[in-house]
């Protein structure tokens, strides 16, 4: 049976932003564990990983606007809650799915930590945009009363930006390692981990937001993943995209990946960490695959007929 | 080794409701968790659940305060943060104590989903308190818009109160038992689990909240545990509470406690759903042992020279 880790994006956890009531959210889930369930009814063995994005950030704004009556909760406690709420409603929707389709295998969130280095580049340089908008006056303030990094973000206002470190270890490996050997369908490290580090023995929280395709790729490593499978809004990713030569991308080795990244063919924070987290993935063990497709092509990706593959 | 299921209440994880930032909630975490590491340090086999009544409050808090802005998660999704949140913590302080001595152990935090019969009379009579306090028109008009139960507490103010209904099956009960065949100290059934009812053979969140003895309990007899600790602000439970004739309980069985229940010995809402939790894990299973004591005596008590026990 095939181990495969497969991290959802945010659109397969809600629609846009429009209207983000838990309804909505349980809506968007339950189309997307179909497409999950038919792996799992194939015979692959699931690991479950997902982003936060959307969600944190209107956990960061409710925290704000309650702040002057309940302390607003730093970013490593926020993360932790919507790694319970997205948790809570996947094993929900994934375990009526399994049911219906009569298979009998349990679901499990793992609220899970993940170690960076506080050494790490992204702490000197902030750069991944977090929670609302403010006005210039607003951000000024925040600035001075919070030490929040604040920048200009592309005409739409000013917002909030925190270090986006490497992930370096995963502090619930074993767990999950013990739930996958177990039978138990996984739901980890999401929305890239909670951030902590390690100093003096201990493990704390810090300020900061982790790539969860990076995030996901280290736990791929570290359970021993056939596969691992980045979900977004294409089917393939692309050279010169959005240019008259745009090429799609099928099946490609990792020297001629490399070779597009250097040539700077994928945007950061969109395509670009996916692409460079499946060549880690594939160059860290021989036989090890990495797919960037759509929830929609997924199953066609597996069988070798769509997606962006990585040999 | 004997395996324990130990229910901490509110102020093992904060000090009152004075400053609830991250950092306070930590420094009293990190208190608690070493009285727990002493036992597992004895030998006791832990699995560790908590109340969630200030924390899911406060969430709730900034939820309806942000609603302007993004939609109010319904109470079901606010308990699952809550888990992740004060999981998160225990996880975190839990494995640095037993870290610094030397106790190689896992820990895990089990997003916990608990069904409730949707036909429980609670649903019928809501009782709980939950939330902010209202003036009396904002309580008016949240009954309307939004069809909360709202009370006048005390002469505090208002108050929105839910159902507290009977925890039926804990969803995730076999990734739990894994688990703790597996060597992992569980944190699980967080807040009394995430209330759920299940309608054509699907499971969906319902705005409720459980008692989280009574799921303490059922969590200990499908685990088959030995003793059921529950923690709470005094070393022992008494009749005749705060009269001159007041008297401590220690070792009593499980008809004198009923009897004492009768007489209405014990506070609804407080010690009494724990006595009743506690004298239906004792019947459940002969050799079944409750212990109902506070955090610091819970050594002497295991040891049988504090705390009430029921056998």
């Amino acid at each position: 049976m095939e181990k495969i880790v497969v991290a959802l994006g945010g659109n397969a956890l809600q629609d846009g932003n429009t209207n983000p009531t838990a309804e909505a959210q349980l809506k968007v889930i339950e189309q997307t564990v179909k497409y999950l369930v038919d792996l799992i009814d194939q015979g692959y063995n699931l690991v479950i990983t997902h982003g936060n994005g959307p969600q944190v950030g209107r956990i960061v704004i409710q925290n704000e606007m309650g702040n002057e009556v309940t302390p607003a909760m730093p970013l490593d406690v926020c993360g932790a809650m919507s790694q319970g709420m997205i948790g809570y409603h996947m094993q929900q929707v994934l375990g009526n799915e399994l049911k219906s389709r009569g298979i009998n295998r349990p679901v499990a969130t793992i609220a899970t930590q993940v170690i960076v280095d506080e050494k790490d580049e992204a702490f000197k340089k902030p750069t991944k945009p977090i929670g609302p908008f403010y006005t210039k006056e607003e951000a000024k303030i925040l600035e001075i009363e919070k030490g929040y990094n604040i920048v200009e973000d592309s005409g739409r206002g000013y917002r909030r930006v925190v270090p986006s470190p490497q992930p370096k270890k995963i502090v619930e490996i074993e767990t999950i390692k013990t739930l996958i050997d177990n039978n138990v369908i996984v739901i980890a490290v999401g929305g890239g981990g909670i951030p902590v580090v390690e100093e003096n023995e201990k493990i704390k929280g810090i300020e900061a937001v982790i790539d969860k395709d990076l995030a996901s790729k280290l736990l791929a490593e570290h359970i021993d993943a056939d596969i691992l499978i980045m979900l977004t809004a294409v089917e393939k990713a692309a050279i010169n995209f959005g240019k008259p030569n745009q090429q799609w991308l099928d099946v490609v080795n990792t020297e001629d990946m490399k070779k597009y990244v250097s040539e700077g063919h994928f945007a950061p924070g969109s395509m670009l960490p996916k692409v460079l987290a499946g060549i880690e993935f594939v160059e860290s063990k021989p036989g090890r695959k990495t797919i960037i497709t759509s929830l929609d092509s997924v199953k066609e990706a597996l069988a070798g007929s769509n997606g962006t593959i990585i040999m």
